[in-house]
């Protein structure tokens, strides 16, 4: 393979690179005459090449040094390939069954070949805003989240791995100055990269800038953010980096992977699939009121944080006596006082989840990045109603999160805020 | 100057090192006749000289890659001499009155050359058991601790080089884990380093290892140790590793120093006062009852959390429009949110610091490595009740924490525990 230095592809040079990569050509069985390549358009970061020969396909995604959607004027470094190519290998590492495998990547030309997720796998978005119902998506969900979190924490980690990881990811710290810009930052002042549904949102969005102890709440999860190297977070765990069909689950887009809270993937989940909820409003017509639906969302989010609890505590149960460093056996050595670390533990991440969860949603009803969920919703009148009942309930979980004890406490809130 | 690889240097094979390093031979004015060279010999990791001429003088510490005191079985990298020297110059940059200069650093001979802190100065552990009281000590050591932590916080750093330094000390992991080890899991377990002044505390070392609560809590400061970056820390701030005169307090050995939680340092040396006052009834004969003395220690403790509180908010609250990003001034832009952010931020570092400087007071107890102020109380059974008490005190503390609003309360506590 001939790589010398950074050069942008398009359709042509991109034919000439897979020829020249045997990692790429082999997957199309070295056959490229009547290759398919399309652009797929509508990556908010990366351009996205979907390659498809008679023999076999693949996924090129490369990275250019600004954010496609917003243009060269939003510079961001390129090396975000390097961490979602080295995130993508270690969560398929631990979840092989959630995330699709990485066939080569190049530093140089920040570009991944990967599995191409064919059809019938949509973003799960679009998936949520059809109203479509995902049997195993709580399992699946819960599975990923459990293992690539619980096999990069200190629960399995030694410090000697934790740190060398950790300091590996703090290279990749322009895409988490990013988040901490968008999610943390620009939504509590005045910015003109933020948006909302105006004139209806006016005076809500103006409220949020002139919460003080929203703020202050907002503060400690931002610390939280910044300090805490509990494990290798997804880092944008929205329902946008979920592809779905009825009986498949992948993960993808880990590019703002770093070592940070694990509350931070679960809240984004759980968050969008709130946001996904107070959307269904708007989605409705006569021939779908999408009661049911909703039913079905809250049942997944209950589902996933129940089935994330179970799986991630037996993780910890199967690895007591492994090679993690923060519950010593010899000293965590009855059960009474493992079921009170445990209970610990998993308290503060619930509260942690629900705090990250809450920041997320109204990142994305008052700040740049907003959602297709809402978005969809043509009348904006109506789609201010949704926004709004979506804002209040965040903001109230996310000041008070700490009150809630169980995700059925949660889920009842949610449905109290819209009766 | 020719080095090439290491080799650990005596009293003979250093005149020669000295003579090759115009750095170290400078500072004797490059008259290097009749050098006197005195090994300290009370290192406990490191070997120590004091070089002395008519014309200057310096101090050389030299790393070997095992801990000195316990011999080369207990292997221990000498990179940590690289990370001692990296703080000491970081330190000094923020706070050059309390932190001695650095004049040479060779990598890979894990030696650094450093001010001679001359006599009348003396270890503060030495100068507290003697009974002699620093009437500037809070004064200064609360300037050291405010000033080191908070410009190497997110309050000053951008996340940028925040990432970077954080990194960059995450290699200093071997002492982080023996830190692990001996403060927050061998006090807590059966192990063979642990020790205690037997058979009277037998049972209190016992009811240590098997306290459910505390071991809980316990968990919680070590995750905090391991998994939050708070601040560029000492990492071994007792009152050891502090040298006084009436007039100067200069902080030394920073080789466990490492980005961690703000409240190990503070906490590492309020709980060594608060172990240098348990002590004082040892102390105590017909001559001196210590009364006094130890109302003075009280003092010290009251006065350097509250002067910390002072200047490290005082550093905040001119620094408000820097660089920082923990805070911006678009979000926390009037002062009744300014004062509830830092009321949250101090009290959260007050129990943090209350919790790590009672886990510190532990482990000296019934962990591996002892203090003088005990040890030097010859009559053990004596010795056992002081040290009782403190213990009594410390688990008191671990535990109830989060109930001390002010200083006030657990220097009231304290005397509390002696009546």
């Amino acid at each position: 393979m001939a790589s010398s230095g950074f050069r942008p592809l398009d359709d042509k040079s991109l034919i000439e690179y897979i020829k020249a990569t045997p990692a790429l050509s082999s997957k199309l069985a070295n056959q490229l005459d009547g290759l398919q390549i399309k652009e797929v358009g509508d990556g908010n970061l990366n351009f996205v090449y979907i390659v498809i020969s008679s023999s076999g396909s693949f996924v090129i995604k490369q990275a250019l040094p600004y954010i496609r959607c917003i243009g060269e004027s939003w510079p961001m470094t390129k090396e975000r390939a390097y961490f979602e190519a080295t995130a993508l290998r270690e969560q398929r590492r631990w979840c092989s069954d959630h995330v699709p495998e990485v066939y080569h990547f190049d530093r140089e030309m920040a570009l991944i070949g990967m599995r191409y997720l064919e059809p019938p796998h949509i973003i799960l978005r679009k998936g949520l805003i059809a109203g479509i119902e995902y049997p195993l998506l709580a399992e699946h969900m819960s599975e990923f989240m459990a293992r690539t979190l619980f096999f990069t924490s200190l629960l399995y980690h030694d410090t000697t791995e934790h740190k060398r990881a950790v300091a590996e990811f703090c290279g990749n710290v322009e895409l988490c100055r990013l988040t901490e810009q968008v999610v943390f930052s620009d939504p509590y002042k005045v910015s003109q990269y933020n948006r909302w549904t105006s004139p209806y949102l006016d005076r809500d969005a103006e409220a949020v800038r002139e919460d003080n102890i929203l703020k202050l709440e907002v503060a400690e999860l931002k610390s939280m953010f910044c300090e805490r190297s509990q494990a290798l977070v997804h880092g944008d765990l929205h329902t946008g980096s979920v592809m779905v069909t009825p009986d498949s689950t992948q993960v993808i887009d880990p590019e703002f992977g770093f070592y940070g809270p694990m509350g931070f993937d679960i809240g984004a989940f759980l968050g969008n699939l709130i946001l996904a909820y107070f959307a269904q409003d708007g989605h409705a017509d006569q021939v779908n009121d999408r009661k049911t639906y909703k039913e079905w969302i809250l049942k997944a989010i209950e589902q996933t944080w129940n089935l994330f609890h179970k799986k991630f505590t037996a993780l910890w149960d199967e690895h007591r006596n492994g090679s993690g460093e923060a519950y010593l056996p010899e000293i965590y050595n009855n059960s009474e006082l493992q079921l009170l670390t445990q209970k610990k533990y998993m308290q503060g991440l619930l509260h942690d989840t629900l705090g990250f969860g809450a920041a997320k949603m109204i990142r994305r009803i008052v700040g740049v990045a907003h959602v297709e969920d809402f978005e969809s919703i043509v009348d904006a009148s109506k789609r201010a109603n949704c926004e709004r009942q979506a804002l209040v309930f965040a903001k109230m979980l996310l000041k008070e999160r700490r009150k809630f004890q169980a995700i059925t406490e949660v889920v009842l809130a949610v449905q109290q805020e819209q009766s």
